[in-house]
């Protein structure tokens, strides 16, 4: 299985947000948000992987800015790490600015499994990272990975050495 | 502000699995769910607060059963624990079992922020937990607040003494 | 077949009335409350009778005051009464208040036939109505079935003694 | 108010049966023809008032023939009747037949009001049946206002001269 | 195989302009309305050929005058000319005026293909025009697909001889 | 007024196509993607002149290879000349292939024009085109430009010197 680099799992979606997608403030609804988030993180895993994927967790997704009626939203995701069977995807959301470019508002991490057509999880190529910032949050995913695994209670903190540069300052 | 109870803040929807909502292998698709739990979860938050209510952020959410085209899903969720303006809401997921009764197949945690006319987030009352369960994730979600404090970087983790239980066994 | 308690029937559904399920008085539309009760009472009856079931008739919905943008919408359904292969099911409507609580705007009445997997009606169980409300409710239920049978010409109205203490006033 | 003939209310429209409209037997679900027939009624009133119309009512649905998926829908509304600010609308549902032509596999009645800016009810044209059709949905429209008051109790059944030839045979 | 007459394929569908149709001026968005007149369209070609039919091209609509929220839009369409085994079908599109009656502000010719269950073309029926406008929509038909063989240079312009009217004035 | 690149015009979808976008061959239903082209190319047009743009016309839409349910369609747009105050947007269209990479399926191509909160025309800043297919459409646009402008009626033949390459063959 061909390992694959980072830039080929890109995928990209522009929309115009409609009176639908909106709260009573007229604020894009963070439920919208995620729905979208959904459909281009699952395109990049797919790409990744080139098979079925299904999401399998959600965490940190922040909504710091509110999106308002009319405005223009490009979602962009990348896989920032690929695992025995499952990748995690990164998003980026940016919305453009009166006046030309964009301003980013959000962020925020799903996770694919890649599964057969009966479901069952199979193997994923690796990921070749490469510029600094897919580098980065490459390095940052395993660290996810483990907290996640802690706070599942099916990884002993001990192991996470990764995340001991985080935590070992907690004074016990 | 009066405190409200908990179970004054219960939301409940149940909705039938539609050809749309599914992706190639039949299954409910991650991001309708997830549209999906931000309603019933804002409706409870508004319930507590009485106030409009934005979606702040969403932490770990994990898909861990399929959920099949035609399926009854039963979206249920309560506020957990409020703060100065922001709610945590506590989401259970059930299917409709064949032949009567429930089974349970997902859980997640949605934040909202009661917000005035202008947008701007305003003080919400206290949630008074009753049942076992409600005081359990009462005391839970400042362990889960803390932890995203400090994955933030916006607290010590010297400070966060509710997570020293979970990891003060990491040796430095 | 064992009978079900109307209680096991009941289904619950919450919903906030969007941009596109308003008129240009920004109401609620009618043709949407009716989608959206169809739904519910349709889970409502799949409880009962555990098989699939299709709308066989809607009767008697009134739209007494306006529903507007931004509310949300409560829908409780109930079976009230199973015959052979038909169910009726009771909605009520509620709206929540500003400050707290809840008032009910609306009631309507669907009836649902379980179908095997050709669509050809099967037998369903009795439906044991247990409160007062759920006894009313039952009473009417045959009522309702003898008029809409003398309505539809397949019934004699002598046979319907159910209706007599209703009708029998009428000069002739 | 100029009274308005009853061919200048009708409105009809047709529809390709999709995957989202239909159950898991791929038949049309009865709530989504109750919503596209609530928006045609909803046109057929209209055009005969020229005002704002909201659903009042809807009786006597029934849902005789299961309309397949990618099956052509065609519903035709014309107002039967109007009273002083309501419009009974008649409509009948159609399916394209394979060779060509259509038949008829439903029926449906629905009540309109007509409101002013705030919601108010206001008067409406007279209506003129012309063809025999016409004429016998319009007098049959004035025996389903006093069934319908009858039984919500807002008439006395002596009054309701239309409907004794229907229940004077009932012995009391 | 039978010539089909063009009346015998009108098909007309009615329609309320919806918040979620609308943009930020809120006026009907077009491509809600190429998607409206594509399924108006497609029914009038399959009421044709009585088989499977698919969109092949889209020519020549111009979105004259807004559509505005709340409006009532009403698309016909006519099959034009059959060819082989495509199907010209002519739209005209109209909104209700105030105070009665309905004024034209769009139309838009679109191709259909009709095919098998394997998706390849098949032959269709003739087209017989009967009204003077539809003599003159079919004639015009062939000129257009002249002027599209041409553009798509799967024609040589001497042999458009219908076309030759309309440019030969122009000098080399 | 400033003149803009191109590539600043550049706007990118990519979706998932879903059970409600495809017809009874389970193939992409052409109107739905008019629809999701003309929201595509609205951004795009947007990006241009940095204000509200309305669909003007679609022309020369080709339907040539069917799109399947399950598909990832990527919509590409840039606008590839400006006039006055109307903007044509050139539009391509992809398929995911299986094992990685993309094929073209569809090209089309609209117009917008820029318009003020009264929707009354406004001026647009000037296009500049860089590489070589920008500078082919750039100069095509206003070949297309003219053959409508002579179909509609509204420019003489003789004045369209850029259609005289195409067109001076046409024996007279």
């Amino acid at each position: 299985m061909k390992a694959r680099r980072a830039q080929d799992t890109f995928a990209q979606t522009s929309k115009i947000v409609l009176p639908n997608d909106t709260n009573v403030l007229t604020n894009l609804m963070g439920g919208q948000l995620l729905s979208w988030m959904d459909i281009t993180a699952g395109i990049s895993a797919q790409r990744h992987c080139q098979r079925v994927v299904v999401t399998a967790s959600v965490n940190n997704v922040s909504f710091n800015q509110p999106i308002k009626l009319g405005d223009v939203v490009t979602i962009e995701a990348k896989v920032s790490r690929a695992f025995t069977s499952s990748m995690e995807v990164f998003l980026d959301v940016y919305v453009d600015k009166v006046g030309g470019g964009r301003k980013k508002c959000n962020e925020a991490i799903y996770t694919f499994v890649a599964v057969d057509q009966n479901g069952s999880p199979i193997e994923v190529p690796e990921l070749i990272p490469e510029t600094e910032e897919e580098k980065d949050r490459y390095a940052a995913a395993l660290r996810r990975k483990q907290l996640s695994l802690i706070l599942a209670k099916k990884m002993d903190p001990s192991e996470a050495t990764e995340l001991k540069a985080l935590f070992n300052q907690i004074p016990s």
